[in-house]
């Protein structure tokens, strides 16, 4: 079987791709960013680190690289000596992403953070600065905004189809194993399900609006007696006011069964993303008068897509759609949502911003 | 075409039927009440009630009642005189449920109130309490407590068959027109979006989970400007703790599009209705695991379901499952939604109760 | 609550309503056609005849006429004394149809008679010639042909929303109990599966094409000693041509789980009503590029638009929209359906005809 | 973001992987394949055979070979020379399978081919030989036969879960255009839509039963002056039927908006797949009682899996799920539903098959 080529877009011809050491060989490395990189089109995986030698080694070998290309933690640093290696990406326990996106910029190396970016403020303020400082280019690994579900859903929104926008509701739950999970450390993780699920819901919902809320408040919960739940928080419900009005209500929770979801109300229709936050097979609704709309957006691999940005941005020399800032400011959020829920559920002001999509980058290609 | 007719229940003879008054011809009587009355299978339309005695005279005889069965608001009392008239089916603005009920009370017939019960817990508890001195039923008329797909859910969380609930969501909302509508005016509707379509969401989740709240938080939110929300509020969004742990997050509108859902959230799945609170064409979804499944309840008419409900109350001389202090208690739960918003959306206590179901009568038959 | 009544469009006074005498007690008697009479708007219920006189009250009672309404089948004749009963609606063992309808026209009654219009051919054509002669309307009630599913699904069609037409899935399999039926005797029903429920194929396809087949071809099919299908036959696939090139796959069944579908598939989009043929929420779905659209159309009473539609047309004197003749038309293509497998699947040339809808009277009202 | 890496499996080491040769640089090719082997677990790229050498080069660079791996058509056998290329797999017009499976087997390597195996029952038996008395394997390249959604639809079908199935109905249609493709040029194609998408229709029905057909039957139709029409045919119908009573109606076409569905019918319950066979977002649904369950097959590429079944075959030296036998036997069908169609729709008898899948090797792994 064959036929006309036209629409088929070969990848960049190998030794022309960005090249990236992946720093960190958890489940997500393994199942999702190899296989990605398999297929990019401006990328390619060109070393390995871990703290396990072995199997960055095992991993290097399957990827079609040499074990030469395999790296520990402490020889992070000569990656620094490879050409071949033009960013790192850190798919690392949160709290260690200062210290190696530090060190990659220390090397001129560019930097793909997972999110979130950090556990404080701080941190990824300082992390956006070593970057600017080292003259590399930082961006927050926010995948759901190279998704062409999102993509689609937030011309919906901007586009007036569902008129004026008056509500959202996110979920993010799941079910958090108790298997000495570092996500379960504050110490490592920088606490519970809200950096981890429910930061999906603060990022989807001011990326579907390109606004940036001006008002959050919240309320922890964890049950009584779990133990998973001594050092960070089992669940959140917050809302985040936005200044043209619209109002959000979210929960994330590591106790309950998977759900992923994004809700839009808007004067004239709804939108649903259910799944929303899922790796594959994404659907977006769109409601409108009597017709419930499916909208069956051709999938891509969102991994894929997300790398493949970051690798035209660094051809380019342009900034990424998400850079630092951009998780930066969920940050701050999230620590205006943790602040509230110590305060009994008071609102929290944040601080006004002019503009749309304030902390982006030009809008990414779409393949 | 003929078949086995096992299956197929007659309704009562006419005679022995329970006879209402319908109070009030707006479109809910003329589009659902009456045709509901139809099919009654325990329950007749005996006589109609409204300011406009020509239309009441109208639909007295489209539905094969005589012109003598039409009253005006100023002969309501002449009712007491009909043996043939055991109730009162109040569908008036929400300012006039205290009045006509303690009317009813005082000439000895029963009352089916629709929701909200009253505009003041002031006045819910009156009502409640005329009617126990008059020695007649009273019944908040609570559809959706009578509904399969409600039923089903209800079973669904409280089977286990979700795991144990962890969340819930709950929306209501519709664009109310700007037309002179008593339901914009907040001396005789008492309220806005909260206690005409919130309520639903209120009702539905305590319902569904056979749980009383024990604190709620709320906000309320009207666009500047918007003329329609001078004297009740666009939106409220709230938030609703239960003893058991469980946090519900509910929205309703008068200023967006259509929508009404209910989603639970378990530790071992979750739950959906959507289409919620619809006259027709309710769905519920459940998932577990990999599995979607849409459980297609047969419909049934709803207004039958709870007229009937409560002509065989009368009949058999017992509590109606949803009786004026369900109502009740609902005026509570929205009044301290009110106090939370007006105090800045802090934490407001309710009162705790202990047992399932605390204010219900016995469960409903279900046909 | 009450609201405004605008849309709400009351029911004719329940004097100037045709009244019916509804012949046959079977469970869509019970169930479906008593209830739809009580909200009909141009219809009522006038007298019930049954062979079982005591049933026959029963019903009678129930729906607020008196037992003297009750008839027995000696007794049918009776009904021309009455001129408060314009119309009989016959649901009769198939077999019956014809007689009933030859002497409610001898005594100057109205015929709405249930599909199949007959057993054959020969008694279709009486059947219409009688009720001509006497001057009354017949009508077949094609329930489907007044559904307002089915007629967005034909606008969908008829508009090219889909392109044009190339091909159509039809299928209605029920499983049917070995109970001393007489769907199951031959000579009360005439046939199996096909007359029964593989009508609804033959039918539903005609009335959104508007065209009728040129060619048909079929093959029979029971399962070797299952003994409920001795003398009639448990499933039928088919095919049916259309002068304009579009070719219908239909298949029926007594043997298999219920499903009850239509697919329309075109050079622009797609189309499906699943489940098609129930009672009760129907669904409508069209397909068109990357979005599959589902059309809320507002439910009705089946039952009641298509007695509504007879009434209405004896009120005006009009041709009803499935006359007789549009039931004969099937009759003639079912008999061909069984010759061709009679003759091995070999394709059996129907009449051709000029024009569209050629069998229908005018369109009818859609409320 | 790290986890738990316990279910992540590694490719094999690159270079224990079965390489490969792929033929033929189509869309196909471009956009599935060559994807699917940079992520293959025991297979990878190794060559690349294309009429347009700069082309070839250009993928071979683009996937990480050199300029050597591209070769021309009648460099061919120079693939004799090279040992890690281990299989070829042939995506070139229907018409040349025979000839490049022939010079395949001739060097020595294994053969992966597209479908349909071949135009003719005469070259795919000699393709069979060809292959055996080489000693290579042979393998239909029959993706959906690798399916995680088709392999769980055929348990539910085998397993009993829809009761006993009676009815079959599959769709494949899409919209050929006009653009002097091969498919529309009998030579190469060897036939319309029955050998492109309609042997989807086929191969599928006989995999769910597990069963050979026993009888076929067949129209042809072609829209009378459509010029994309007049070598090869538009659209068929048929029908299949199985020893077991079971009756399959399938319709294909290139004159349609692409549809692409299978629908089981059994006593128990139905089963849908729609989309069907598509490379992604297949869905499957169960529907038994009143429950309509969507089963969330996590999805897996497709391509891959088949390539990497293939791959263990070889390396573990045993024969394929679908081997040429498979191809052979659907060929053998579609000239049987061109005779009928033929001779004017008279059924045409098969052979009898005993036993089940029998013309299958060993079930495939299932990742």
């Amino acid at each position: 079987m064959t036929g006309n080529k036209e629409q088929a877009a070969l990848p960049q011809p190998a030794a022309q791709q960005v090249g990236y050491a992946v720093i960190g060989l958890g489940k997500l490395t393994l199942e999702e960013l190899l296989p990605a990189f398999a297929v990019g089109r401006a990328s390619r995986l060109a070393a390995v680190v871990s703290g396990n030698l072995t199997e960055a080694r095992e991993a290097a070998l399957a990827y079609g690289l040499s074990a030469d290309d395999a790296y520990s933690y402490d020889d992070f640093e000569k990656l620094g000596e490879r050409d071949d290696v033009h960013a790192v990406y850190i798919v690392l326990p949160n709290s260690l992403h200062r210290e190696y996106t530090e060190r990659a910029a220390k090397i001129g190396k560019h930097v793909l953070c997972e999110k979130p970016l950090a556990t404080s403020v701080e941190d990824a303020e300082a992390m956006v600065k070593a970057c600017k400082d080292a003259g590399v280019l930082l961006m927050t690994a926010y995948r759901c905004q190279y998704t062409p579900h999102h993509w689609a859903a937030r011309e919906a929104v901007q586009s007036g189809r569902l008129g004026q926008v008056k509500l959202l509701h996110s979920v993010n739950v799941q079910i958090e194993p108790n298997e000495g999970q570092w996500r379960l450390k504050r110490k490592l993780a920088g606490g519970g399900s809200l950096p981890d699920v429910g930061l999906y819901c603060v990022n989807t919902v001011r990326f579907l609006l390109g606004e940036e809320p001006c008002e959050v408040s919240g309320t922890v919960h964890s049950t009584p007696g779990d133990e998973r739940f001594t050092e960070v928080e089992e669940s959140v419900t917050w809302q985040m006011r936005f200044p043209s009005g619209v109002v959000a209500q979210c929960a994330c929770s590591y106790g309950a069964a998977t759900a992923r979801t994004i809700d839009v109300f808007g004067t004239g229709g709804r939108l649903a993303i259910d799944p929303a936050f899922d790796y594959q097979n994404l659907r977006l609704t769109v409601q409108t008068g009597q017709e419930v709309t499916e909208v069956r957006v051709p999938p891509e691999d969102q991994f894929r897509l997300e790398t493949d940005h970051f690798s035209r941005c660094i051809q380019e020399g342009r900034a990424p759609y998400t850079p630092g800032e951009e998780g930066l400011q969920d940050q701050k959020i999230m620590e205006a949502i943790y602040r509230s829920a110590r305060e009994g559920g008071r609102p929290v002001t944040l601080e006004r911003f002019e503009g749309r999509d304030v902390f982006r980058g030009p809008a990414p290609e779409r393949s």
